[in-house]
């Protein structure tokens, strides 16, 4: 509904089948271990990503309420979709998220030329009184693995710059990029902060890290052990609920008038399209490809 | 002394004309605005940045010994140095550092072409049992103002890739490129980077942000009132000292142990270098260019 297709019902099969291959636990309840009136760990029980991730994030959004700023990690946990729709349900109540999630291996350490970390996204929002909140989400490679898979699916060639094959060479071949690696974004840079990404995430709370996780792709039967983390702040609490917002819409403003350079494209804000998209698909439905469709059918048994 | 000179004995003379100028006070005493047990503002009354940074580091250590977890802001605060002092502060008392800090606009926001974001830092740092501490300090232009200002003052030009001119084309000239605009690393991802470092820095904590930030290059009268801070959290709250450290370890063994792209450049961790240097230079002294040596004489009277 937010115009991320990799994440959508794209990923409907490959949960269904890690559910009946029993790498993922349908009936699992996690725990949540509170560690401090701000701090806690959710142990997902192998559980949905996004089942543990809302208890996670629904753990940090009672103590934000208490105390102002809470961090919950989870570990025990799997693919969570993407990290928006969390951001929305943090953004509505008025708090500010940051959040991330490891991901199994798929690029090089800068100067590296073996796949030893993951493309862990990192989240960072702040609420807004008139739409759309601020929601930044990105993954740390140049590309999301997810388009590579989808030029694949689709037969297209990829862009220069996504991916480097198997020997470290340039691609532009989906197949030999997908036997490769992506490129981390901003070189040492993109590759620093998957690291951080994977220590905020899966160092901190417990869970599998680096060349610890596997990968779910293909693997229907075991269990990633993934980490995710929610840190909520409440901007009311620290200069106040009006100023805050008084201060988002001057942000807003001053962003958006910016001329830009192509008098086509306006500038956005991060997650201003995604927000837009959203209200569209609630109105109009959401596109979804033939290929994907006949998925569906399959899993609904017709 | 760890390498990043150009935030080093560079700016002593900067510092001391804002300073002489009243664009700083020398006598100021930061307040501290506890607004609750893990939550703080400093007010920095338009100190030096180090000083006004180094009071809210404190108190955020003092509250995340208390709580396991702490934000501290800053507001009324001036350039406060690189990140890394701070995070290596933060390391050696064993706790997790999350830090930024708001700066002067040097960059359009992504598909604009006027300057209205800063190349806002970003560190988040990881205590490890042995050196080096994991710290990622990284600024959201491809390349750093100050590489630039320094390629100019050396009479030397500038990677392409690194900035554009003020009407938004590729330049190598280091002048054009200081009356231009640094290049966001990674686009919208950088761009999108910097405005929620300017969030979390200058937002939250009631600074100025944006183009509210003036310039403090030549300016010697005029208050920045800029905004900083530092989101500490207590591994040992989570997980336990000892499982942290260990897997730490790990970490660092499998980064380290990633195959080289090159033979000759073994893969690093981010900070190591920094760190690294540090040692050097407690041995064997810092090089400092004849020129900034020159005006630091002319400081000294001499």
């Amino acid at each position: 509904m937010m115009g991320i297709p990799t994440h959508g019902m794209v990923r409907l099969t490959p949960y269904t089948e890690r559910l009946k291959g029993g790498a993922v636990n349908a009936k699992a309840e996690p725990a949540v271990d509170v560690r401090a009136p701000s701090l806690a760990i959710v142990d997902g029980r192998n559980g949905l990503g996004p089942v543990v991730a809302n208890v996670a994030l629904e753990t940090a959004m009672q103590m934000v309420a208490e105390t102002g700023i809470a961090y919950v990690g989870c570990h025990s946990s799997n693919h969570l979709g993407a990290l928006v729709p969390y951001a929305l349900k943090a953004c509505e109540a008025g708090y500010l998220m940051m959040a991330g999630t490891g991901a199994s291996t798929t690029m090089p350490p800068f100067g590296g030329s073996e796949a030893r970390i993951g493309n862990n996204p990192l989240c960072i929002a702040a609420p807004c009184p008139a739409a759309p909140h601020f929601v930044l989400d990105m993954a740390m490679s140049v590309a999301a693995r997810g388009k590579i898979r989808a030029a694949h699916a689709e037969g297209r060639s990829i862009p220069e710059g996504w991916a480097v094959d198997a020997d470290g060479q340039p691609t532009t071949d989906p197949a030999r990029a997908l036997d490769g690696f992506l490129i981390a974004v901003g070189g040492h840079k993109g590759s620093g902060l998957s690291m951080a990404v994977d220590i905020l995430s899966d160092v901190l709370s417990g869970a599998r890290f680096l060349t610890g996780i596997t990968t779910w792709t293909g693997n229907n039967t075991t269990a990633q052990d993934l980490g995710h983390f929610f840190l909520l702040i409440d901007p009311a609490r620290l200069i106040g609920k009006d100023r805050f917002n008084e201060a988002m819409n001057e942000f807003q403003g001053i962003v958006l008038s910016t001329p830009p350079a192509d008098p086509g494209m306006p500038v956005m804000l991060p997650g201003e399209r995604e927000q837009s998209l959203l209200q569209e698909s609630k109105a109009k439905g959401v596109p979804i490809s033939e290929k994907t469709l006949a998925e569906v059918r399959v899993l609904a048994g017709g």
